[in-house]
């Protein structure tokens, strides 16, 4: 798919380009012939010097400092919320417009955390930072905002199915070389993640308050949500669990909304929206999944039916996927990107 | 653990010995020291003449005939409904004593549906026939019943993480054999499932209803919680999912109560629970995972905390882990033979 919006060629930046969201960037960028005037791409010390490859072309990888923007009108950043906050305003003061894929930015007041297809208008002031939200927040928001445009959404229950690539390549390896080993009958100590990953599952591994309970992951999923539909108050209880699958994030909403909603009209709706696609196919048993979601743009949606824990008839149950390292982040980017002119 | 209570030697007749359900139902007998006098087992007509073997004896696989239970004072299914269906009214005929873990007789007036620790009572009158719940609603009722005893159960939103197990050894064995061809970037064909299973996961296999949307797996599971815990008016929603998991199914569970409900209360109710083992450690991000159900007793519940999409404190959110051929089939049905004198 072209860009919705003309944008005149651009210096990229891309910070974070070995990363799993940063390799992904690149792919998006490439595909979506985001018009790229020059392209820079950055890495820690340990790949300075190192190439990766842009349009069949070799791009050097540059060590990152804050006098490092000059010239760049565009910069993704993909990197941990330490290395934004600490050059994502260096970027901003050097004129470069910044879509940054960490938390450091998101929730602040003044920071439009942005989805496109949901609430694109919210980006048309900003201070030289666009936030990309968190995959499980924009790939859930996705499915939110046409049911919510439909019959006002009035609470959320979710439990997540999240893949390895949310934590990273290292952990997409760790996943297959864990896996291995277990078929091969050969013990494995994990290191990138806390729990044993073959044929297991396990609570996302982000810190857990001490007092609520709740994972870093559902903190800021459920507040990103909220911030992305603009709707303060929305009540959302998220469960965030971690699976044995390489780079498709899956969910199971349970929706309340403020009156009732008719599973066909929540069908159609969701249809109609670019970004979606229903994957609903009761006869062959065939609904959203890791394998179909994984490459694709679209977040599939599916199993769309009544919650018959509510006798209201207000509530839906629906199952979602949808590709952590795409619509999850580096796709969303991009599509913010596309969006800047 | 040994039986709670004494049971004088019976005659038993294990039914589909060589399933995965039926081979856990022989461990079962064996570790907890169930007084098994004489041992027959019964197989489909490809393993007649082969033997299982059961304390360290091997006992010869005979065919099931309707004639085939004289003298047999306890028989254990661990088949297809359809085999249920044929032969169960046979074995009472005869005088025998049935667990039935079949779907066959569950729903049926008359025929107690037992989870020993949540409802023993209700098998005291029957006709012959005891029915095993399905592993989801067994697994989800150990949880639910000592909080319903706290504060009595509203309404249930269950998504699951279900294992292969739960399909047969078979479906155990296509998602090494698939997973291991994923590794070494071969081509796999499904045979036993109808997706894709390395890595992936799939909405429930179960056939689903046209008109609801729901799968047979979702309404078997929530017509059996209700009959379980004896509340047929309880409000139930049920997502039922296949993840890349051997045999430990997971759940997570919100649940929302006739008033507030304490989480220090609600954790200490599951703590005290016989069969139930609460692993909430907060600071090590430490819950249930299959890996630490598989080959337990108990059902592992952790992450217990307020649900935040109800502001009136009246909702938990919990993640539960239980061994599917356990808890979720065999030991249950054992733990229910022992009861039976």
């Amino acid at each position: 798919m072209k860009p919705p919006i003309s944008v005149s060629p651009r210096n990229v930046a891309v910070i974070g380009a070995t990363g799993a969201v940063g390799a992904e960037m690149l792919r998006c960028l490439e595909q979506r012939q985001f018009p790229v005037a020059s392209l820079r791409a950055f890495a820690s010390e340990r790949s300075v010097g190192k190439t990766v490859i842009f349009k069949g072309q070799p791009v050097t990888l540059e060590a990152l400092t804050t006098t490092a923007f000059a010239g760049v009108h565009l910069a993704l950043f993909a990197s941990s919320a330490a290395v934004s906050r600490e050059f994502v305003p260096a970027a901003v003061a050097q004129g470069a417009v910044v879509v940054d894929n960490s938390s450091a930015f998101r929730m602040e007041r003044g920071t439009p955390l942005i989805v496109p297809e949901v609430n694109a208008a919210a980006m048309l002031v900003h201070r030289g930072v666009i936030a990309n939200p968190n995959c499980v927040a924009a790939i859930i928001a996705m499915a939110l905002a046409p049911l919510h445009k439909l019959v006002p959404l009035r609470r959320v229950i979710a439990s997540t199915y999240q893949a390895a690539s949310g934590a990273g390549a290292a952990a997409m390896a760790e996943l297959e070389a864990s896996t291995r080993a277990y078929l091969a009958g050969e013990a494995f100590t994990p290191r990138v993640l806390p729990h044993p990953y073959a044929f297991n599952l396990f609570s996302h591994n982000a810190a857990v308050d001490a007092a609520s309970g709740y994972n870093g992951e559902e903190d800021k999923a459920m507040n990103e949500i909220r911030k992305v539909m603009a709707l303060p108050a929305l009540r959302i209880g998220m469960t965030c669990v971690r699976v044995a699958v390489l780079r498709a994030h899956s969910m199971s909403l349970n929706l309340e909304f403020e009156k009732p909603i008719c599973v066909d009209d929540a069908r159609r709706a969701l249809a109609a929206t670019r970004g979606v696609r229903v994957v609903d196919d009761r006869g062959r048993n065939y609904f959203p999944m890791p394998v179909d979601a994984s490459g694709a743009d679209d977040v599939l949606v599916g199993r769309i039916r009544t919650d018959l824990s509510d006798p209201s008839g207000c509530s839906l149950a629906l199952f979602i996927s949808g590709d952590q390292l795409r619509k999850g982040a580096a796709l969303n980017a991009v599509q913010i990107a596309e969006r800047l002119n």
